[in-house]
């Protein structure tokens, strides 16, 4: 199957070539940046850049949409496509009806729980592809396509998508964030972020082993006040990084009582 | 050299069968809790519970304390050591001068930065373990204790400690705290945890491999307003989990202008 994608951010960058290599062939990536589109299209074989939405002689059966959230309607909006072709949306947040408006009642989503950075390879084989359509063959359809590159597929409602994707932003965005803030702390000091990484990596394997509330540790667990009182005041002139220290040592705190 | 512990906590846990493993002896465990030290002893090879804190006729060199920071104080107040001896405490927080009080002039701090867990085996051969005292005698022994334990020894102020505490509160501490949240918002959709896994530990060999803040991914680094505005509705009845995603998101967003 030939496959088209609109978008080139961090998700297309990884996810375009991994098609390729699956036995899909994608042949056109089109990018509101032209200089975008040609640098993923550097990385296939056989696409080409395309400069505009309309797709009404593409020779792709798979239109895949890989771009932010608030473009999708906008996209959705101005697309033209083949007949018969199937479109797909990639956003966890979406409900499957924003593509609604498209020129084809084949429609889903095929939504991968990962985090996608363009200067990070990843592996997709262990990444959750989770599938939503409400058509029967556009579900199979795309569950043979995220069981090439993915031995966790599965289908998922729009509800569900959004709790996975909301669980998501603490799990990934927000604790990646934690450590955003503990390299400035240490940076702020002059010390090396390498001391923090032993125990940031023990955080982790301790999390996923014994689960993440029975692995909490620190002096909000141990409701030490005097210590968070102490490090609010070492903070100080810091004041969005005093009050983000605040409100998660207090749910830490509530959460231990 | 003989070694008594002060606290039977998670640090003691592990910390007292470490240096029983690597040449030192474990002598005494004193902990308020009996249950606790009896605990500990049965990990160690020739250790007894002490019941007090008069350890004038201890066969020790070393008294480590290893109790909450709050607890430190209360402790160098009562406790009575043997002449000669050496005392130290553990704590990423307090001073150097908070051993003031005891009636030896040897005194030093011994701060592994690390997370520790009874449920949880901890290598400390990774560990940064951090010295200070104000004697080049104490510092000498308690470097070489650690180097016996550990590859990353070495020494550092008051200051520098407590900077490193703070980072490690954010690196550690809070982190596991969005996973613990993450966790709850999955299991209050019925969602297996299990699911997000492979997303947090991408997300963290992300950021060690190419710095938290070039990792950054998610609706607030694009500032995507819209699905924000989507998720705090997603989360509405929690209202401690919206204020914190609600904080969190607006100092990415703040960082990314």
């Amino acid at each position: 199957m030939d496959v088209s994608f609109i978008g080139s951010g961090n998700l297309a960058w990884h996810l375009a070539p991994t098609l390729d290599n699956a036995g899909y062939t994608v042949k056109e990536v089109y990018s509101r940046n032209p200089k975008h589109s040609s640098a993923l299209v550097g990385r296939l074989y056989q696409a080409d850049v395309k400069a505009t939405l309309d797709f009404s002689t593409s020779p792709s059966d798979i239109f895949i949409i890989a771009v932010a959230d608030d473009v999708i309607q906008d996209i959705v909006r101005e697309i033209i496509l083949p007949e018969d072709s199937i479109l797909v949306h990639t956003s966890g947040s979406q409900p499957l009806g924003v593509l609604g408006y498209a020129a084809t009642p084949n429609i889903g989503v095929v939504y991968p729980l990962q985090t996608f950075s363009k200067a990070k390879k990843i592996d997709f084989k262990d990444t959750p592809i989770f599938i939503e359509s409400d058509s029967d063959e556009v579900t199979q359809v795309l569950i043979k396509m995220g069981k090439l590159i993915s031995n966790k597929v599965k289908k998922i409602t729009s509800h569900d998508r959004k709790a996975l994707h909301v669980a998501a932003v603490f799990a990934s965005n927000f604790s990646n964030h934690m450590l955003t803030i503990a390299k400035e702390v240490a940076d702020k000091n002059g010390l090396d972020f390498e001391l923090l990484k032993p125990l940031i990596a023990e955080t982790l394997n301790k999390s996923l082993a014994i689960d993440p509330k029975n692995a909490q540790t620190g002096p909000a667990k141990r409701g030490d006040l005097e210590i968070l009182d102490n490090h609010i005041e070492f903070l100080q002139g810091e004041p969005e990084i005093v009050e983000i220290y605040k409100i998660i040592s207090q749910h830490i705190i509530n959460q231990s009582e």
